[in-house]
């Protein structure tokens, strides 16, 4: 399997909704702060990705499971790892974790294009993140 | 098929990012409008929904792909209808479009759970909702 | 006084938080889109003002005062008008309102801006906005 | 003076707008994150001051300065501190800063309520906070 990244947030009140849970489209922040701390964590950042590689990675699409609803304050822990991938695309598997809990369950499709919007290849730099 | 539910919406700058277009997880949030306003065109409300049935509508699953990306100052409208229906849960297919074209397709599956997030037999209320 | 802009919008669960009211960040998203709707009242969008006049209207500075929280599934109104103007910079004050209700009283000053941040003559097709 | 409370955020693609920088009501998230974490520095929650206190702290109102737009990927520290109190209220001085340079500067006056949102004494267990 290909490295696993982590990344932990925290639940603040910009997060939850009056249900008292977060709300269901926040969980979608938080997959894509995790995948740019993983870029980050292959010393990249995506404005170096855009400026130097003329390459933006953007999504595709996006299934999402919600298993148990976190709440206000809660500590989580996303955990990814890419599943699979093409010549200009790739996919990730990311779990929101509450300690041994999973929050909810993410498959993200994603895909490197160039500033006019066309998929290009993935650039040799991705290769730390996507091995 | 069952009723088709319209709600248009704009894009403000609140909506989309750096990269220029919506940012993916705000496409979510026009989903629930669209739902939302499902609910208030057959008079009834998310807050009556529990005060007087003890029902909450909440979200297991979002399938959804992104096709063209929406921009600032563009105008959406969002066309849903109830795909399959359980006993105490529904599937809603949800399109976000701009004129013809198709944004961004979604499929939502929703559970009617009571005020302590247990799954309930979904109330007859919403029958005109589901039929 | 100058002209008074109107404008309408409804709470959903995105712009609630978990203590059943709207998140206090959330309101100077809708005085933004009353500004941007008082904006297209005039004929204009901001994308025409950037493309055509080089222009963009950036917030200065935003004094709000929070007076009865608004929740769940209310209608709100947005009362705006321009209050004072310099020759790059303008002011508005913006209420939102629940019926007669003041849920929220703001002023917010305005600078025009070129596309490297440089204050700039408000351009003349803005009068019938100012005045 | 009182103590400083520090905090570090960064900027990912759901703070920003279609104008590459950051959307001017995120800053208000950042002020509220800092503020719950200087909560959480105390020892306290909001979640246990709301259950043990039966307190809640709300905005009353906050004036916001904006110096230099924060831009994607951009690492921030929010300082605050507290500037005033009373039995029922105090007011935050609360500085986002990158660097040396300070992009935002705000006041937020708060107050601490009972559940239903009369206000009450500040709790003897908020003095480390507020001296």
């Amino acid at each position: 399997m290909s490295k696993q990244f982590k990344h932990k947030i925290k639940i603040y009140y910009e997060d939850t909704d009056s249900g008292g849970v977060v709300f269901y489209a926040n969980y979608l922040k938080y997959l894509e702060r995790a995948r740019s701390e993983a870029i980050y964590s292959i010393g990249l950042t995506n404005t170096k990705l855009k400026n130097d590689y003329g390459t933006l990675i953007i999504v595709k699409s996006c299934n999402i499971e919600y298993k148990i609803p976190a709440k206000f304050e809660d500590e989580l822990e996303i955990v990814s790892h890419v599943s699979s991938k093409t010549k200009t695309s790739f996919s990730m598997i990311q779990s929101i974790k509450r300690g041994e809990e999973i929050i909810s369950d993410a498959e993200v499709k994603l895909v490197t294009v160039n500033k006019d919007g066309k998929p290009v290849k993935i650039p040799q730099i991705l290769d730390k993140f996507l091995n």
